[in-house]
């Protein structure tokens, strides 16, 4: 079966005003599929739903909206209730690296909102209808923090871990009703977001950063055919040879790579 | 340094009202600590903290509260306030088992609300006090479910994994700090919420169940020493040949593993 005529004939991508999730929108339409682009600030995202539908001839629709508000779901849900919905892409994400004791706790709690609590709502109201008609298919964006233990990165890297088991669960249940889930274990990405939040470095101590538009295209490639997902061929030999040492030695290594955010020695 | 010089004079257990939460406040009385009980329902609650109290000759305290509400966190600070805490274990869960499409959107978000923002704002608030006074130490309480995507348990177990990687994370952070964090990757226990969860083809499929008294104390006893740990030799050996397999296969495992669960063919 075509993607188009898997996954379509309307897609959602989730933090889609710039960056990966635009990406993701560029790659989905130009494999034939309508896309909602949703995000908080609606000047790119209405940039970005004029330029996919001038330049690859889909139909888009862009939803403003924050992730971390109670009301979001139902914005969502209004936004998008006229449409088959036959993809779904969670890209949004709150994010925070830094130590534990500097975070607020409302920016820990836009993290279970945004990376937690979204990713399982968005499945509960788009994977029935797509159970029901035997077909559709739903990305997680999780990241490699989410593997095992991250310090300077706690909430976050659970949140992630949250994201990875949900889609890898939810592949296991529903790979023989038609649909597809993929949780992708996200490598360092050359975004805005990435750029402004890491230091240069914590750049220099990872693999080099990759470009959205390779991501998304061997993510979309790779939906239906695993639980879980590396996009990169150097990044999936790291991820191989961290998940080949005993968990303690996994969370120390993850430590070592966030060091440039202790302010506190490490041992 | 002695259990009780390092995590005294108080510890708090939340979801202590029976089962694995009670063999720890009983473990942690039993080691000189004071202990605080926290659950929903006040009578088993109050027998534990008199029986307790009266048995290991520590002062104990109840609080009644639902870490499902909103306003549970603020209750716990308020309950707790006038104590040094130098030991949590968060073992309280909101669990549920089965198709994912046959599950509520509440029984989700207390998932979410119990399993993730729980132990995320306990960590928070207990944490930072221990870190002010050097010593401390925080238990979660995660699951075997939460090491890759476990069919028809999809809610619970990316909760678990939230819970796995929270603490490991805290561990690397926070233990050069004099702060003990620990995640369990917690095996069948032979407990009254096993016992009603799983139907006796599920728990003819797995390791036997340990009983929670020595669940406890393997958990006290390696509070400290590595940022996760599996109580049971048996359960260890098992974990580490899981953990010794492609992902994908792991996922593959866990959903053989609960097949008795589904209610559509299995792949």
């Amino acid at each position: 079966m075509r993607f188009a005529e898997k996954y379509g004939p309307w897609a959602v991508v989730l933090g889609a005003s710039e960056g990966l999730g635009e990406a993701f929108a560029r790659g989905i339409a130009t494999r034939g599929i309508n896309v909602v682009v949703v995000a908080r600030r609606i000047e790119p995202l209405a940039h970005v739903a004029d330029d996919i539908r001038q330049r690859l001839g889909v139909d888009t629709r862009p939803i403003s909206l924050d992730l971390a508000s109670p009301r979001a779901l139902e914005d969502l849900r209004a936004g998008t209730n006229d449409l088959e919905i036959g993809l779904v892409v969670y890209n949004a994400a709150a994010s925070y690296v830094g130590e534990f004791e500097d975070q607020t706790l409302e920016s820990m709690k836009s993290i279970v909102d945004v990376n937690c609590w979204g990713p399982l709502a968005v499945c509960e109201h788009f994977g029935r209808p797509m159970l029901q008609v035997g077909r559709g298919g739903i990305v997680l964006m999780s990241s490699g923090a989410g593997l095992a233990g991250s310090a300077y990165n706690a909430a976050y890297a659970a949140s992630k871990a949250f994201e990875l088991v949900l889609g890898e669960s939810l592949w296991a249940e529903w790979r023989s009703r038609g649909v597809d889930v993929l949780s992708v274990i996200g490598p360092a990405i050359d975004t805005p977001t990435f750029r402004a939040n890491m230091p240069p470095e914590a750049i220099a101590a990872m693999p080099p950063a990759m470009a959205p538009a390779d991501v998304a295209e061997e993510v979309l490639d790779a939906l239906g055919a695993a639980p879980s997902f590396v996009p990169g061929e150097s990044n999936r030999q790291g991820i191989a040879i961290l998940g080949s040492l005993p968990r303690e030695k996994q969370v120390e290594a993850m430590a070592a790579a966030h060091a440039a955010f202790a302010k506190h020695p490490v041992e």
